[in-house]
């Protein structure tokens, strides 16, 4: 399967999502100003992709960079660091593969230009190998949750697309599909930016996975009527006692989910978990301009000059979780405690 | 404030409310038929207003009559009933309309022909005026359910659009602003036909209530961050308890204002309580076309061949609505004896 992004060529290569499901655009990005402007762009998204992205940008940054390594070489690596760890503020992958990045730049900057190079791309294509990695445990490990015959209900894109490979809650999905579970997906459209719609049916249609494409305001019906075994997603960032930022609009499934007895997972690697914050309110929540509730393409969908409130991501509290799926294993509740053992590589708690 | 909907020179007039807010545009019905294809297409919409469209097609009914009274016109009166009740299964403000006109015309079937299309005209226009007044009522009832200082979360379009005329809950939010309530509606878009984008926001505008949009997606944050004083909306039909049908996207909202603490309220005049049926599952949910979550405008959101499910309504039962607003008052819970003695001509038990 096509992926998300690829250094290739001394360049980075992204599929430019704001474009499908219509068409499958290569962007080639020759330098970090251009990776930076993509992310913000969302031409690719989803918060392990543009953890990798970030760092391929990185790579970039030595790659055009020219004269001798040193001080002029550091400020521009500090700065595209900068540069990348604003595009957006809400998913931790990102700053937690600049950081790594960094950390590599930070070992190697004394040596030759050619090798710090190749230094720092090897940590992102490891950072890359890594995250598809972690995926495929995280889908086997997942895929346990999943019963042989499964209705499941999800949210956004947290595919290939949003990963370096194979996917988070995605990932688990097809794992379970793969190893004969009879799935079917409740894929919610995900406005404004419809990464459901647009990006998860196309992966799920690649898949040959059936599903059924849903507006998010359908959940509750759906739920009502029992037709949702369970519910999974993915996370932008999930703080120290397990509060998970995820896309605008997870929130409200899990109070669906816990009022209807329906099992809620997140699906999320390690490198998603962020211990230097314990609560959801401490995230930072971007919030995006207007037009992408105004507008669904060109067609403008309200009154010129509407006012609009544009979260892209809420907190789902800890309480809500059911379990959270990493590639270590299937985590469960306190998570507290669990999530420092293992983000400190102890094994997670027997049950 | 123009009309959804007017009988003028012998035609029917509607807004054209799939290109709102974009035109305004005033569709010309010459006979049932056409009237029959407006509902059916959306062009007028909102519980209320297709029930007093369709009395109205039934006045062309007559009006188009050729000949003498008698059983053609009994036949024609019938088929044209039928045709007008099949346009949309779930609002019951239309099979109330429709038997109300065939009541009046049963009543008036042996008077010459000039007499009958005479009485049935009077009697829409009564069921039109009537309405009007009724949400005028509500209007002024649930307006005490608005805190002086209140942010108000909305669901579809409940206004003007909606109704012969003023609204239900937008009638009561208008109401509250009019009166000095210092209100701020927080307008859901409502996937998938954008009711709230596109029509609410509209008429918040033309009637300079503060209002910002958001996507349905966003009511749990707006919640769990106590932006949201109160949800109010419509219904398109009530059940003898209580249970309450109305636009897909109502329910979780519901449950959502329940686990938040924040008081759940719908306004509906006594022509949407249908004592017939006992519980919500009961009520026929409509189910409409895949295009509608598939495309938005020309611009299609998924891949080709998607398979969709896109009911229009879901359920909210009795015990998660704090009060119904209805023209003879704000009822509270246990809504079924209060319901049955005001369908009853008797009123609303003192609280």
């Amino acid at each position: 399967m096509i992926r998300a992004v690829e250094l290739a060529n001394d360049t980075v290569r992204v599929i430019d999502q704001t474009v499908l499901p219509h068409e499958v655009r290569i962007l080639t990005l020759e330098d970090p100003d251009a990776v930076a402007r993509a992310i913000r762009e969302m031409r690719v998204r989803g918060a392990p992709a543009i953890g990798v992205t970030a760092a391929f940008g990185l790579v970039l940054a030595a790659l055009r960079h020219e004269g001798e390594p040193g001080p002029a070489l550091d400020r521009h690596i500090d700065q595209t660091a900068a540069t990348l760890t604003g595009t957006r503020p809400t998913a931790v992958n990102l700053t937690w593969a600049i950081e790594r990045m960094r950390h590599c730049y930070a070992e190697n900057r004394t040596l030759p230009l050619i090798a710090i190079r190749e230094a720092l791309r090897r940590e992102a294509l490891a950072i890359q190998a890594q995250d598809e990695e972690a995926n495929r445990r995280m889908g086997h490990h997942g895929a346990s949750l999943v019963p042989p015959r499964a209705r499941v209900l999800t949210h956004c894109n947290t595919g290939n697309l949003a990963t370096a490979g194979f996917g988070t809650a995605l990932g688990v999905i097809r794992t379970a599909h793969d190893t004969g579970h009879e799935v079917h997906v409740w894929v919610d459209e995900t406005r404004p930016y419809l990464q459901g719609a647009r990006l998860t049916a196309w992966e799920l249609g690649q898949l040959g996975i059936p599903h059924t494409l849903v507006t998010d305001s359908m959940a509750g019906l759906l739920m009502a009527r029992g037709l949702v075994d369970l519910v999974i997603v993915g996370a932008d960032r999930v703080t120290a006692r397990g509060d998970v930022a995820n896309k605008i609009g997870t929130y409200p499934l899990a109070v669906l989910a816990e009022y209807h007895h329906v099992p809620f997972y997140v699906a999320a690697p390690l490198s998603t978990v962020d211990l230097s914050i314990k609560t959801g309110d401490q995230v930072v929540i971007e919030e995006r301009a207007a037009r992408e509730v105004t507008h669904v393409g060109d067609t403008e969908v309200a009154p010129p000059g509407t006012a609009v409130f544009n979260p892209s991501f809420d907190v789902t509290p800890h309480y809500l979780v059911d379990a959270i799926v990493t590639e270590v294993g299937v985590l469960r509740p306190p998570f507290g405690p669990t999530l420092r053992a293992v983000k400190e590589g102890r094994p997670p708690r027997e049950r």
